[in-house]
């Protein structure tokens, strides 16, 4: 049994203000060619399928795309969960009929655990879907005693284990934090406080866990225990991750042989330093310049209109960030007198900036004059 | 060939305020307990199957149990087109794979007409689905001039018709407004100002014209060219429609054989009118109080808390209408002296709403003074 894995797809979601969708197309059409090359028998998706519970249209159109591609072209069956963004009810409208199709979409959570069965090439594999659910869906549902995540996991598990029959492979796909999991900026905790943090052991027993809602690739606890990651940076705290779908291949004795295939991104994301007149002269001939960016600049002075100056060579700009410059308190705190002394170098920065120049002597002794007349006038 | 019409399902609608979400549960099924009843090969909604393109989650699910009864338990394929309320792309999620199970889901316009070709008793019929779509998008995505709703409907059944082989039987689904059709109030119109009419001419040649949008059933043009209605009453001005779904069978040589079945509301929709005591003494014994009702009360005095009172004895009263009163412009006009005249008239009737008794002589007497008093020491 050979299997992609891959979660927290986000479909629809926005930074920035930038719909994201033409990159998630992108890298979506790789997944379709992998799943192609390399001839995989199922395509597990585990949880947050789209970035909101009521996704916009044209993300429900990119997701049923891609969902033809591989369940009707490729012949080649999925298995999609809901996570914490996801609607659960409208993901799975359909799932009966849809199920007939290959495709797998499990929403809200089972009563009792029902795997999906699938055939690989040592036999059958059982894939248990567990849905996104917080302690109190679980405790409403299974009437049981559950107060957090950690012991509704640990519940839903040992449901699945007693599902399965002894000897059948089976998989578990997840959407949950592993304790000890590394964390990035984009995604959206499942409680405040840190009560939402699940034990890897509950998952040691399985042939493999398909873990999604950590967005950086990971395992915790043993290599099979593992998160794929988002196919996609949503944060520039992701700059260093190297985005990727894993595939797993089980072997006839239930053992899972790990390989994570990188994907490229339309546009990266990544943070850029330096002095504005650098960025712009290096950014003319670097091929990554419609990367999303994050500009870190270290001109120490006021610069007019730097957003539009440097999104004419980096288009896809996204942030600015000014450590050079004083901090907002520290500018409040300037004396008068101190501002006083400071207008000379001040107009000189904006003399630059629009001329390109320096003030020549004779232009800044005019200019001492001008201020000069202007400080007796206005009596200050 | 025997199918079940239906259309305008609007499910997720709300009415004051009062979701209907159990009163469609309660038609919805016996929709599903026709199909089975009356062995019919196919079940055709003609749009607006939701209320809203984003329709509540509760809604989805609904919606989910109804397709699941029909199309898996009763392997009767449906056909669904979107109508105006509908979101199409939402809709249509999965449609590739809902279709192989027997749902076929249609949500945006063709580029090209596609039928649905189900086997009747008399061999292959047609199903040609027209989702609705305003005069732009057909104008955009068919590249033709067609700058009204009738000139868009005249293409596209062109085009179906075009597409159908002759002496194959078929039949067109649509959402539109035929011209000289019967309104009621809580159709959303197509186009402010009428230009959303659509001549009945188009759809003669087909053996049966399924449509949406008109919410009382009705036929235009001829016998086959029909509005089933919605399946419940979403305003007040429907109440003396005759809520039903169409059951239609097509014979060896296409003609249409049409049958109203009726449709039994949990709760109706009427209107009541008379004077409260009279009202609220009949509703006691009266086996339809929980229906949905507009009460016109005929008293002409002031009543106090008489939303309340009404609701006791018929607990959905949804509005109240008091043509016995003044209407609020005279009320405005009415002079100073005339309220002071009126002043006694006023607590009368408050007293007796308290007390449940008029004012005696004695009672009278003294009020007649302490109004004296109240206008000598207010000086009016």
């Amino acid at each position: 049994m050979r299997f992609l894995h891959t979660s927290d797809w986000h479909i629809g979601r926005q930074f920035h203000n930038i719909s994201l969708l033409e990159d998630q197309r992108h890298v979506l059409r790789q997944i379709v060619d992998l799943v192609r090359e390399r001839q995989v028998d199922a395509v597990i998706v585990a949880g947050d399928i789209y970035d909101r519970s009521v996704p916009p249209a044209a993300a429900v159109a990119l997701l049923d795309e891609t969902v033809n591609r591989i369940c009707n072209e490729l012949q080649v069956p999925m298995i999609l969960i809901a996570g914490n963004h996801d609607g659960p009810e409208r993901l799975a409208f359909g799932a009966r009929q849809l199920a007939g199709a290959g495709l797998h979409v499990v929403g809200p959570l089972w009563r009792r655990p029902r795997p999906v069965l699938l055939k690989g090439r040592h036999g059958e594999v059982a894939f248990y879907p567990v849905p996104y659910a917080d302690p109190a869906t679980v405790r409403n549902l299974h009437q049981v005693e559950v107060a957090s995540h950690d012991a509704a996991m640990a519940h839903l598990l040992e449901q699945v284990r007693s599902d399965n029959p002894p000897g059948r492979p089976c998989v578990v796909i997840a959407h949950c934090f592993l304790a000890g999991g590394e964390t990035s900026e984009s995604e959206r905790p499942l409680n405040i406080g840190g009560a939402d943090q699940v034990s890897a052991d509950y998952f040691r027993d399985f042939a493999y866990a398909a873990l999604g809602h950590l967005h950086g690739p990971q395992f915790r606890g043993a290599e099979h225990i593992r998160y794929s990651g988002s196919p996609l940076k949503y944060s520039f705290s992701e700059e260093r991750q190297r985005k990727a779908v894993t595939l797993v291949e089980l072997d006839a004795a239930g053992q899972a042989a790990i390989e994570q295939i990188p994907l490229r991104p339309l546009r990266d994301m990544r943070v850029v330093e330096g002095a504005l007149d650098e960025l712009l002269a290096k950014g003319k001939n670097d091929p990554r310049r419609e990367d999303y960016l994050l500009v870190r600049l270290s001109d120490t002075h006021a610069i007019l209109d730097v957003m539009n100056k440097l999104r004419e060579v980096y288009p896809n700009v996204l942030h600015l960030e000014r450590p050079g410059l004083m901090s907002r308190s520290e500018r409040l705190e300037m004396s008068r007198e101190r501002l006083k002394r400071g207008e000379m170098a001040m107009f000189e920065d904006f003399f630059r900036q629009v001329t390109g120049e320096g003030l020549s002597a004779e232009q800044e002794k005019a200019l001492a004059a001008c201020l000069e007349t202007l400080h007796r006038e206005g009596g200050n």
